[in-house]
C-alpha cells in the first residue's frame, strides 16, 4: 500500500467532511460532493479509498456511516490516543488548551519541562512534570506519540529521550530537521515556514497581475 | 516556474540550514550537505535551485551568502513582512508570543476578535482590536498577510472580511476546507490532523514490524 503524508492528510479532511455532512442529515454522499467539501478532486477522493480497499456504488456513492467507521479505524479514532507533551513554553501551553486535540480523541496526559517553576501548574488537567520523568511515566503508560515544543537548540537531545523511553511518533513544532532510527516517524509543523509560504505565494501572484496588467 | 507548496518549504528549510552552516563558518556548500541537513536529496536540493535559476559550480558548491541573499529575495525576506491576526484564543495568544515570526523579520502588527474582554490587552506591544477595526487597520497598513485563529464555525465569514479588506494570504488553523477568490491563496496548517498523521504511520509500522516479526 503506498500512503504518503498528504494521502493521510486527505483522509483526515474526509473524515471531518463526513461528520459534517452526517450532521446536516446526509446518510450517503458522490465522491465529487467529498472532494469540494475538502477542495479536492472525485477522482483524488476514489483513487485515495481505493488505497485502502474502500469503494463507493456509482448509483448510491458511499454510505458516510461505513465510511466513518472505516476512516476511524485507519486514523486509529477507535481508541483514545494518549499522548506525551516536552516544553512548555509558549507554544507547549497554547497545546494543552486547544480543544482540537479532545475533540478528535487525542488526550495529552502529561506534560515535561526543565524549568522548575513551571512544576505544579496544572491545566486542563495536564501536570507539568520534570523531564526527568518523561522516561518511566511513557513506559507505566504505553504512549507511543510525543508532541515537541522545546526550542531549536534542545530539539534533537529531547527526541532522542523520547525515542529511548518508547515514543514512536512525534509531532515536533521546532524549525529544525531531526534525526531518528528506522520504524519512528517526525512530522514537523514550522509555523514560520508555513507563514513564509504565503508570503512567497501572495508575492508570486502580484508579479503575475502586474505582468497581466 | 512551476514552484508548489513542498518546494517553497524547502525553501524555507534551506534557509534556516544555511545560516547554521554560515555560524559553523563555512561559507561554501555542496548540495549533498544541504540535503542532509534538511533530510533531502541532492539532486532534490540542485532541482529546487534551478526552477529559481539558481546554479552551483562542480568544483566549489554554492557560495553561502548568496545563496541566503537569494532565498531571501524568493521567501520576500528583505523587507518587513507585517501581519494582522484574526482570533485572540488559545492559538491566537500563542502566536502573537511565538518567537518563530519575529525572527524570520515576520510581525504580527495587531490582533482582532470580537470579545470585548480582550480588548486593551496587549502582549509583546501587540493590541487586541475589535474585529469591526480590521478592515481600516489592513487598509491604513497596506497588509496583504493574515493570520486565522478563529473558531471553524467563523473562519469562512473572518476570511472574507479579511479579504475584502484587502488580504492576499492566508494562514489558517481552523480545520475546515476554505474557499477564497482567484488571487489569493490560503494554507492551513490543522495541528489535530497533523497528529493524526503521526499516529497513522506509527500503527502502520507497528503493522509491518508484526507481520516481520
Amino acid at each position: 500500500m503506498h500512503t504518503n503524508k498528504n494521502c493521510i492528510q486527505r483522509m483526515s479532511r474526509y473524515r471531518n467532511a463526513l461528520n459534517r455532512f452526517k450532521g446536516l442529515g446526509f446518510s450517503k454522499i458522490f465522491s465529487n460532493y467529498l472532494a469540494d467539501a475538502v477542495g479536492s478532486t472525485s477522482s483524488q477522493v476514489r483513487k485515495d479509498f481505493s488505497l485502502f480497499g474502500i469503494y463507493g456504488s456509482k448509483r448510491g456513492g458511499y454510505s458516510i456511516d461505513c465510511l466513518i467507521e472505516q476512516l476511524n479505524e485507519i486514523l486509529g479514532k477507535n481508541e483514545l490516543q494518549k499522548v506525551v507533551l516536552a516544553g512548555f513554553g509558549n507554544m507547549g501551553a497554547a497545546l494543552v488548551r486547544y480543544k482540537g486535540f479532545s475533540k478528535e480523541g487525542i488526550s495529552i496526559l502529561a506534560a515535561f519541562d526543565i524549568d522548575p517553576a513551571k512544576y505544579n501548574k496544572r491545566i486542563n488537567n495536564i501536570e507539568v512534570l520534570p523531564l526527568d520523568r518523561l522516561q518511566p511515566f511513557v513506559q507505566e503508560h504505553q504512549i507511543k506519540i510525543g508532541i515537541l515544543g522545546v526550542p531549536e537548540i534542545a530539539a534533537q537531545h529531547v527526541l532522542d529521550l523520547m525515542v529511548a523511553a518508547g515514543i514512536r511518533g512525534v509531532l515536533n513544532f521546532a524549525p529544525i530537521q531531526l534525526k531518528c532510527p528506522a520504524g519512528c516517524v517526525v512530522n514537523s509543523v514550522t509555523l514560520e515556514h508555513e507563514l513564509e509560504n504565503v508570503i512567497y505565494f501572495v508575492n508570486a501572484n502580484e508579479k503575475t497581475e502586474g505582468v497581466a496588467a
